[in-house]
């Protein structure tokens, strides 16, 4: 998939039939993105709660779409039933349906902010926060009504501006773009063959790690057992958290993810666990109380949340000023350009079919422009909602009033534009990134008594639901251009998701909650972001008086290397073009994560990639055809057993064996014990 | 390997030089054979107090000389340095002496015989035969001696026999014309090619396999602990000994195993350690004592001893007999039909070069005749060693008398003759088949007052050795037939081996001897043959009486089911060619070595086949290819950690971790415990 070949392949099309946008949405497809979507929301609720790091699933939802509707359609045919041929367009639908609705897994922030507002997590972090109007006991019914009063705005607030940025400005959207060569591919002779291939690798690798995943879970009976606690490299390395613990999940997510992210993720766990953390712990007594508990942020936690906090708001300050900077002068040299050359083409939004359209390109901007949905429709809608939206936010969080509710709307469609802009250049959504600026910005404008702490994450919500939704519709839009997908059924099918995904994702939350206690740092869901998006909003409401000794220093280092890190890199990026020492240059992200989670992640994500590494030497095109499906079906896989373990811990259920790890010493102790019974 | 083409290849080799038989051995290839006699000595002495299973190690010995003189004349050659090319029949030398010397490893009863007079096993088996004259304290110095006493005998035994059987008889002998093969493919440009990748896939396993064993040592730090107490299957399996004890060896020699050794091996265990002994142990107290320690041979394990005992006396006793049978009938065959001909062929065993031949065979026939080995030497030989080994054996073991070691000497040639032939019909070597009848007859002659276990062992000892040897020394006539090598050089090679054997075997046997408890049956090395053989001598010595309550009437039946399978098998292969279900028949020696062991290596070997079986579907030429190499890299690897991990022992070092396996509920007690403290 992805070749260049495929890309310009419409003429491969040209005789095969485009379906209305009504018929491109069927039962059967919207049947598929339901079970699919369950599915997924799986998958990105349970990464959300391990580590928070969520990898692009869409060749695995492409891969099953097609495989699912494609089994049911030979099947159709085999008994002579079938009357509606499987096309890319449905295809696309499905796909697009499905990112919506675990996209939505990702923006309803169970693993970050919604997490974060939970007494328990409260608790935790501490730090004069703990109060009740700072806490919202979390409960089904209103996160559901939250979810849907955010997430649907996103929809309207860029909508009118598809044609803008797809036709106009045509830019390339990297996933989305790869996701329509995928489909297209999928759906000519050859691509079909080789998606049998792929999805047999597909369905080999579920099977495999599914499988694996039941067989740890015989051995985890008890605290500490099992494979998850694995001292690869040794006891005293298993206790500075570096260990393989045979996830299966982040084997496959290092095999999707760059080579670089999972070095810095590496780098990021040595620097912080190998060398300052165990610097810092010998200040105990000095620096901070030697009495606090581990989970503690007045102690050595403290340390390692701001830490990580510092990391990721320089780099999320770096990137949102430098994407604002790039999409303004995007914006000046395309108007400036477009005056240059204003008098030979038309400059009206509707005139595209001119003379010089090949004729992919004509075949997909003649579908593009099919079915309009009128501006006036985008443009209600997105008042109607927000009102709506303003109404119910504030009702449901006092602290947060409705002009600050007010506030954040009118700022989003701008951020929404930037960042739909921005990750159509380079695939990069920032989303996240505004919802932590905007968690500091609302915090300390309510203040600390006003229930600051929930206001700010709160705001996040409704920042990171627009912005996010916004830039995957616009990607989805992309796909859709190059699958001749209509926009109508997209937005619909969009509209679907995200409404599958705004009830699915508070069930699977509240499902996990219920059977595991969630943001234990000593745990097995850690919810890393629940501690570090309260931090923040802690820092926003109370300023740095919260951190312990020297913390602040140690946060002003990191934030600064951390923007440093990021100039180093787009100066070389431009200046640098022979050796390309730019793709050496850690990315700041991933060096912050591990500060909070040690590096057991990590070294699962370098061996995924050291197996594909290795995959590559061998048969780079076997490895590029072929890894995506392998990990999609590592990482489904290994998530999926994820369901049944939880049903088993609900049921109160027992792993019969504890694989333990003693130290010789300590084992003599226990034989002593248990012979002496 | 081991294709047509490559046999039929001596055209391949037309204008390539062939040593005269003095510089078919060189210094080099001494050095070569020597350094690999001890690797294969510890891999055969490891595997013979594992399990006692053997493969044929003759791949991996072809291929590891290969590449050890290969690199180095690559090297010389580079330097400029080379004189003499390195060819097959230096090659064939190399493997020769490797052969024979870890022949002696086998041959030798360090895991069976020598170490069942040892008193430990003495008093494990006990019965009433452990008295002083029943037993001998082991040593260096007698073993060493006894070894070099009675391994030269073979080899002169049956010398003069070699042209009978090479070129008159035309006998396949199936592993050394497999092995010929492979060295005139690896000396064909083509097969050096395929060799290089072969090497390559061998080192790569080799280490692997290597790494894999050092790293489960950091885990076995305790009784019970580590991957070699696995409970894959859960505890309950795991008591009954069904585990994966993650022991790259037998994974290995599961791939070189046949299919339905190993299946019948996994089916021995379950009939045994799934069915008879659970049953069997609810008589506890009733047919034998329940105040029995689990060593004794009284209690339920005398059970598992005589059960296999029984087995495998059925098997050895009705492959004896059929082969004496088919031996008989072959050369009668063979008799009348030279009759026949006797008129246009002159019978005389010096005039092969008839017009008949062709061009292949006349060059081989040409080169094995080339340079004779005088019948006087043989025969000269052949009495004056036995005459000093008579002396000898008689002096270190005072109850066999000269007159017992001379009868031995009276029957053994007949015997080796039967054997070699055999094993070029079948390529079944039978010697420890003839050790076990030996056993029985020479301890019932002698008696158990005087000595009649230890002498039933030593003339064991006496037999296994010559029809071993003879059989090996046949063996390797026809490989070096078929690649050209001199009979004298291979002669030669073969006494440098036996030599390197006799003193090698008994150090590397002393090293593990004084590193573990050998034939401990709950420890890493139980050597379940020692059990087995002084079981057997003690059968022959004491008659039924040493059996505990319906011990008998078991092993009864389990010695007639042997036949029986043996003889449906025969009749099967006979009459029954079209599904050919002979090939599902089960193996009898194989059943009854897990009813000793349990199943835990039984399940690595299905592992192996399992691997084999995929590969094989996925791609059969390339399994076929790198299979042997991959396997013969697994075994390597993990039984040379053996070496490291004896001398750790040795040296007292524990190792750090303790990987332990506790119930769910006893973890809870441990983790209390712990905590107390």
């Amino acid at each position: 998939m992805g070749e260049e070949d495929n890309l310009k392949g419409e003429e491969a099309f040209k005789n095969s039939y485009v379906p209305k946008w009504r018929n491109q949405i069927t039962i059967r497809s919207v049947v598929t993105s339901f079970i699919l979507s369950i599915v997924f929301n799986f998958i990105v609720c349970k990464l959300n709660f391990s580590t928070g790091i969520i990898p692009s699933l869409n060749v695995a939802a492409g891969l099953l779409g097609f495989a699912v509707i494609k089994s049911y359609t030979a099947l159709l045919n085999k008994c002579r039933l079938l009357k509606q041929p499987f096309t890319r367009q449905e295809n696309t639908v499905i796909q697009t349906c499905i990112v919506a609705s675990s996209g939505i897994a990702f923006s309803s922030g169970t693993g970050s902010y919604l997490l974060a507002m939970s007494p328990y997590i409260s608790a935790e972090v501490g730090g004069g926060g703990d109060t009740p109007i700072n806490t919202k006991v979390l409960s089904l019914g209103w996160m559901i009504g939250f979810l849907f009063a955010v997430s649907f705005v996103g929809l309207f607030s860029i909508m009118p501006l598809r044609k803008l940025m797809v036709l106009k400005y045509k830019l390339t959207y990297p996933s989305g773009t790869a996701t329509a060569h995928l489909l297209n591919s999928l759906h000519t002779p050859k691509g079909a063959k080789l998606a049998k291939k792929q999805v047999a690798m597909l369905f080999k690798s579920f099977l495999g790690s599914f499988s694996f995943g039941f067989f740890q879970w015989f051995f985890n009976g008890g605290d500490g057992c099992g494979f998850s606690s694995f001292p690869t490299f040794g006891l005293q390395a298993f206790d500075q958290k570096f260990y393989f613990d045979f996830s299966c999940t982040y084997v496959g997510v290092g095999m999707i993810c760059p080579y670089i992210i999972n070095i810095s993720l590496l780098l990021g766990s040595i620097l912080s666990w190998g060398i300052m953390w165990p610097l810092i712990e010998q200040k105990k007594g000095d620096w901070y109380s030697a009495e606090l508990s581990a989970k503690s942020l007045s102690g050595i936690q403290g340390y390692r949340v701001f830490g990580a906090i510092a990391m990721m708001l320089g780099d999320g300050l770096y990137h949102c000023i430098s994407m604002l900077l790039q999409v303004a002068y995007n914006l000046k040299v395309q108007y400036s350009k477009k005056n240059e050359i204003s008098s030979s083409v038309n400059p009206e939004g509707d005139d595209y079919q001119t003379s010089e359209l090949d004729f992919d390109e004509a075949r997909r901007v003649e579908y593009f422009l099919k079915d309009q949905i009128p501006n006036w429709v985008a443009c209600t809608g997105y008042v109607v909602l927000a009102t709506v939206s303003i109404v119910t936010v504030s009702h449901i969080f006092p602290p947060l009033k409705w002009y600050h509710v007010l506030v954040a709307y009118l700022i989003a469609p701008v951020l929404a534009f930037c960042n739909a802009y921005g990750c159509g250049l380079t695939d990069w959504s920032l989303a996240s990134n505004y919802g932590k600026i905007a968690i500091i910005i609302f915090s300390s404008w309510v203040g600390l008594p006003n229930g600051g702490i929930l206001a700010g994450l709160v705001s996040c919500g409704v920042m990171m639901s627009i912005v996010s939704t916004a830039s995957d519709l616009m990607q989805d839009f992309k796909t859709g251009y190059l699958t001749l997908a209509s926009p109508r059924s997209m937005f619909l099918s969009q509209v679907i998701g995200t409404a599958m995904g705004c009830i699915m994702s508070p069930l699977i939350f509240w499902f996990f909650y219920k059977a595991y206690t969630l943001g234990d740092p000593l745990g097995s869901y850690p919810a890393p972001y629940a501690q570090v998006y309260r931090g923040i909003a802690l820092l926003g409401a109370k300023g740095f008086s919260s951190l312990p000794k020297h913390c602040l220093t140690l946060a002003i280092i990191l934030f600064c290397t951390s923007v440093l890190i990021n100039i180093i890199h787009d100066l070389l990026i431009r200046y640098e073009t022979k050796y390309k020492i730019h793709r050496y240059i850690p990315n700041p992200m991933a060096l912050a994560i591990p500060f909070y989670l040690g590096g057991y992640f990590a070294i699962d994500m370098c061996i995924g990639s050291l197996i594909l590494f290795i995959w590559e030497k061998k048969n780079k095109q076997k490895s590029k055809d072929f890894a995506p499906a392998l990990a999609s079906g590592l990482i489904c896989g290994d998530s999926l057993w994820s369901v049944p373990a939880a049903i088993l811990s609900l049921a109160g259920a027992q792993s019969p064996i504890c694989m333990k790890f003693l130290s010789a010493s300590v084992n003599v102790k226990v034989d002593k014990f248990l012979s002496g019974k």
